[in-house]
């Protein structure tokens, strides 16, 4: 039996797995580890991986700051990071040098968001963004069946936002403060604001009132700029029920009918691949490689 | 000679030219005359047409809203608009019954920004956001040499902004009034805010810093969501020869050393083509038809 491999390299956690290529959610083997620095943490990838002879091909989603470019010196490094052991690492270097087989390296937003375009919440459409809110906020977009991203990839957590009118909080976000919808919404922004975990605000607080604005306005954005067919969203923070609801409707107010939108409850959405979307993401784009 | 043909369709304003297939950028022959309501324009530029047999395919690049969407039972209509005789006019299905050759239908902004693309400013790259600042706020956005946009085609002149700590001005979005990109750095706002028209405004006044904060902010916006590898200014603000090296220092300022970027001589940009932008994207765009 030949099988994809998959590599979802988190900050704070490593998941390997192994699935066949005919049906990559028929996952075979599957194991977690806490993650060191890099070199400690990819020689656990490698004896995991070592158990499979015919491998034919492996998804990496990583954490960033990445290099994705292709031409680049540095492609398939991490690059700048405060995690220790990482920064300037050759992650996809380290795996060439172990097998030399096909590696699709990509982002971990990148590889979620196409699992939700292959087979999950945004599968029968080509434009979707995947929005994740949780320890931070990201996006793996896809235009026309292809990720967005020439320079690099993207840091959509990272465009510029206009305040609450309530919110007096300076943000979280060490380069944009409370400028950025990081800054102001990823949960930690959330847990310093209000000064307890997001998971202890009742669902009649003003913090999610404000997160609903916050995500709203970011998807009106996106929306503007891109047009999509469907916003996923997906990490911790839209976890809560009342949030998404919540965002439609702020996303209604800010949108002023301006844009034809598809309806709304199709529109923005939860992840439909829940926790498995970045290890399937990774069989799907490492299937990529093999298929054509 | 086989020819293709170009329509700019503005709001104030028609464009209709022919050129050969073999150097579209070698103009034949060039008409504009002031726009009335859609059968009357329309009727002006069939007859323009109609004193060339042999035209391969024609390029429209139509003021919008539009429907740009090929499955959608009025694609090629121009939608709801304040301009006079032109909501809900089926643009497309007149010129297909006037002469059933193949038509490449977008928006002014797309055909601009692909002439960019092809032969402009952009023509080395695969990422490419146009941004025109002029009445309105528009782009033309390329991701991997394709035009962005599922649903339907961008409105980037109305993502969300922050204000300019120094600007008071209440916007003229009729839409989302000072909190959009356009309503704050289109030329009218720029008109309105100092009551006088932009170009009679000094170098040194802080209405090009306000302008120049706004444009960068949304080129920050547009960098985080889609990273390209050059963004493009055309309109008519942007001919002030001073706001785009205004632009590079406000969005250092802002991007905070947070992502790599191309050296910003390189990436924010004038226009390559002037004023021929549009047409040069309606013979790029039909090529495109006959070409393949």
């Amino acid at each position: 039996m030949s099988l994809l491999g998959a590599i979802e390299a988190g900050g704070t956690k490593f998941v390997v797995a192994v699935a066949p290529i005919e049906d990559p959610e028929k996952v075979v083997a599957r194991e977690s580890f806490p993650t060191e620095d890099g070199a400690a943490t990819v020689k656990k990838v490698q004896e995991f991986f070592d158990q499979y002879e015919d491998i034919a091909a492996i998804g990496i989603a990583s954490f960033g700051p990445i290099d994705v470019k292709p031409d680049s010196a540095t492609y398939g490094y991490v690059l700048d990071t405060p995690k220790r052991g990482w920064s300037g690492y050759d992650f996809l270097g380290a795996m060439k040098a172990w097998r030399d087989i096909p590696y699709y390296w990509t982002t971990d937003v990148n590889a979620a968001g196409w699992a939700e375009y292959v087979s999950g919440a945004a599968s029968d459409v080509e434009n979707v963004v995947y929005l994740t809110v949780g320890t931070g906020v990201g996006a793996g977009i896809i235009a026309n069946g292809q990720f967005v991203g020439g320079y690099s990839h993207p840091e959509a957590g990272h465009i510029v936002m206009a305040k609450h009118e309530k919110d007096t909080y300076e943000g979280l976000c060490p380069f944009h403060h409370d400028r950025c919808l990081e800054g102001l919404a990823a949960g930690p922004a959330m847990e310093e604001r209000w000064g307890v975990s997001a998971k202890e605000l009742p669902d009649d607080h003003l913090a999610w009132e404000i997160e609903a604005y916050y995500l709203a306005q970011a998807a009106l954005t996106y929306t503007a700029t891109l047009r999509p067919e469907r916003i996923v969203f997906g990490g911790g923070v839209p976890h809560r029920e009342v949030l998404l609801p919540m965002v439609r409707k702020s996303f209604a107010e800010q949108l002023h009918d301006y844009l034809a939108v598809p309806d709304l409850d199709d529109y923005i959405v939860s992840v439909g691949n829940g926790d498995n979307a970045g290890i399937y993401g990774c069989f799907y784009l490492a299937k990529e490689l093999v298929s054509d």
